[in-house]
């Protein structure tokens, strides 16, 4: 999160308003699409529901639509407030609102929580209308491509003609290549921040070891959990972990170092939490089990490693054959999740397919989430991208 | 392990003997340290036994030892094999044997389980003789200097005089700077590989996460349970998890790429192991479980953590003043547990100090692991340290 939050908090109190540039208070809505679906795996579910949010107005000619993909733990709410109360804007409210580089002012901008997710949108933990139960392990598996089509309805229903842009980061930024793909006349503009046409081995591992977690968790019970209950332990462990993958060895020694938690027992021997790092991830771990479902982990995931847009086509060259879009790639220096060698592979791709491709690598030591923080440069970048009129390829790296 | 384990073993059962250049068949002894131990922490025991192996004849002088130290999960089992049907040899047995780089033809090795460990030597799941069950979470915290202090009691009652050199590796290079920081008169040659002077906050972060997995496996019972019940599902999350950081991006990539386990069902959806990579973990992590004690784990990732040896003594040039041995640091540039940095640090602080020493890093892909697979360049450069009559410094790269 923005360093600056609690300021930019204290200020909104002081006011009782949204701060300048915010979009203010935002109600989120649901779309209820009440036709059976079918997922890539063949599985059929009679309907489902995506909760998203809107901010600035839809134009005459419907074509001023900005999509915003959200990454695995995130949300529909990515700016503005709920209520004038509200702790925390959305997740990418230093990018989105009046006059900032996702400019509100321009665009109708539309965010939606994923199908298989959990904060409103149908997934595992959603009543399966046949039974009245939670779907838990029998909703489909659900993969990034099902993930976008369910999006793809949502703006129909909306009447966007055509999107200015698709824009995400890590899970988003897999989204937006593949809106580029499947509907080509469709989007204008792709920016994918972070992210991937496939995951490492290493990646891989990880998500392996945190729905191991999940799974060996007995209040797992192969899914089937209540609301309150479930795999609490098993889940804040994954996320512990997945939270580390997120950061960088250089941020993590910037913001805690070795600092113990209380001065006064530096030198107490106990596996309590005795370093500044280990109150934090626990913290994380613990925060995480009260807004997130683990079922919708094991499923996100799963779709997550399944993503591959190389193996899906041949190659990444023919999986971008047909894309109209104009895309910019931001790889961030410090991520080892999505290292910038594979976000500088996507523009090359796209180039050697012959498409309108560029890529800017950012100087930064925050590792992965290093798209969800301010970066005067990323705004510029993202600023520039949306507001060119006519196409040309720049690229900071290649 | 070696790429050529299996040929190797192949080799042996043809012939029914060990190979050439191997230590052959060993056993191991009990060294029975029959008086009290204060640990660092003021707790306690009233004795210990230390698990141990060695390898070659000590001569005349006495004092032609040299020390291995093993890492968090090793033992006292680094070279030969303990039957003729053997699967695996000790887990340094490419580097220590009849002319090998620790020339157990002129050397004397000696290698316990470190204090606080699982394989032989006494830690928690040792029998309290006070109350006739298993330590448990009774049993003190142990620190890296308890472990070096313990082993230097084994040294006397073996009748060495000096050390000729003391090697380890991660957690082993630990001990053995400690070794000569403690005992510098004692300790000739120091080569400590792949290691650090104090955790990064990451790592910090990894050991939490680990001890997290196993202390919330409701099995656990705050560290009280038997020998074949515990809390098997945490330690192999911990193994798995911690898996991932000891070796690399690339390592992984190439062994296991996004390779499916079973081609029938590549497309297959599923939350059960797809990727070969997925397998491989769940095997490393019931493998584990098996052969340690989750106990042991908790006490040494907390000895690992809290070990930091300019906290100690104001400065890592301060805490190297007394040393008298010459050392040589060996970093490997894709170690990203204890990476190139932090090992390089060591051969700076020791220069500013004063003292000879040597930093070679070696250029692997093969993450952490790196000091434990074979490298003839590593081999070369262990056997000319150790073989070296004078004192000069060398130096690869500072």
């Amino acid at each position: 999160m923005p360093e600056n939050l609690d300021l930019e908090q204290a200020v909104r109190s002081l006011s009782g308003r949204p701060l300048p540039g915010d979009v203010g208070v935002v109600q989120p809505r649901d779309f209820v699409h009440q036709q059976p679906f079918t997922f890539k795996s063949g599985q059929v579910i009679p309907g489902f529901t995506l909760r998203y949010e809107t901010y600035g107005t839809l134009n005459a000619t419907r074509d001023n639509a900005v999509l915003i993909c959200h990454a695995l733990s995130g949300d529909h709410h990515c700016a503005g407030w709920h209520s004038t109360e509200d702790r925390k804007p959305g997740w990418w409210n230093n990018l989105i609102g009046p006059g900032k580089a996702v400019d509100t002012d321009r665009f109708h901008v539309i965010c939606a929580n994923v199908l298989g997710g959990c904060q409103g949108s149908t997934g595992p933990s959603s009543l399966n209308p046949a039974t009245g139960t939670p779907y838990g392990t029998s909703f489909p598996f659900v993969t990034i491509h099902d993930m976008v089509r369910a999006q793809k309805l949502l703006l129909d229903h909306l009447g966007v003609l055509q999107l200015h842009a698709v824009i995400g980061g890590s899970m988003g930024g897999m989204q937006a290549q593949l809106f580029a793909i499947e509907y080509p006349q469709f989007v204008r503009r792709v920016i994918a921040m972070a992210t991937t046409a496939r995951e490492s081995a290493q990646a891989i591992a990880f998500n392996e070891v945190g729905r191991q977690a999940i799974m060996q968790d007995p209040a797992w019970n192969r899914g089937n959990y209540s609301k309150d209950g479930g795999p609490r332990v098993g889940l804040a462990i994954a996320r512990m972990m997945a939270h580390i993958t997120y950061v960088s060895d250089a941020s993590m020694d910037r913001k805690f170092g070795r600092r113990k938690k209380d001065s006064a027992h530096a030198d107490a021997y106990t596996f309590e939490p005795q370093f500044e790092v280990e109150g934090y991830l626990r913290y994380q771990g613990q925060s995480f089990i009260n807004r997130f479902d683990a079922n919708s982990y094991l499923y996100i995931t799963r779709a997550l490693d399944q993503f591959d847009l190389a193996q899906a086509h041949g190659s990444l060259e023919a999986a971008y054959a047909a894309v109209e879009a104009e895309t910019l790639i931001v790889g961030f220096t410090s991520d080892w999740l999505f290292p910038p060698d594979q976000n500088r592979a996507l523009a090359l791709a796209l180039l050697r397919a012959g498409k309108r491709a560029s890529y800017a690598e950012l100087d930064t030591d925050l590792g992965h989430d290093s798209f969800l923080l301010e970066s005067e440069e990323l705004y510029t970048l993202v600023r520039g991208f949306l507001d060119r009129g006519q196409s040309y390829v720049f690229d900071y790296s290649i």
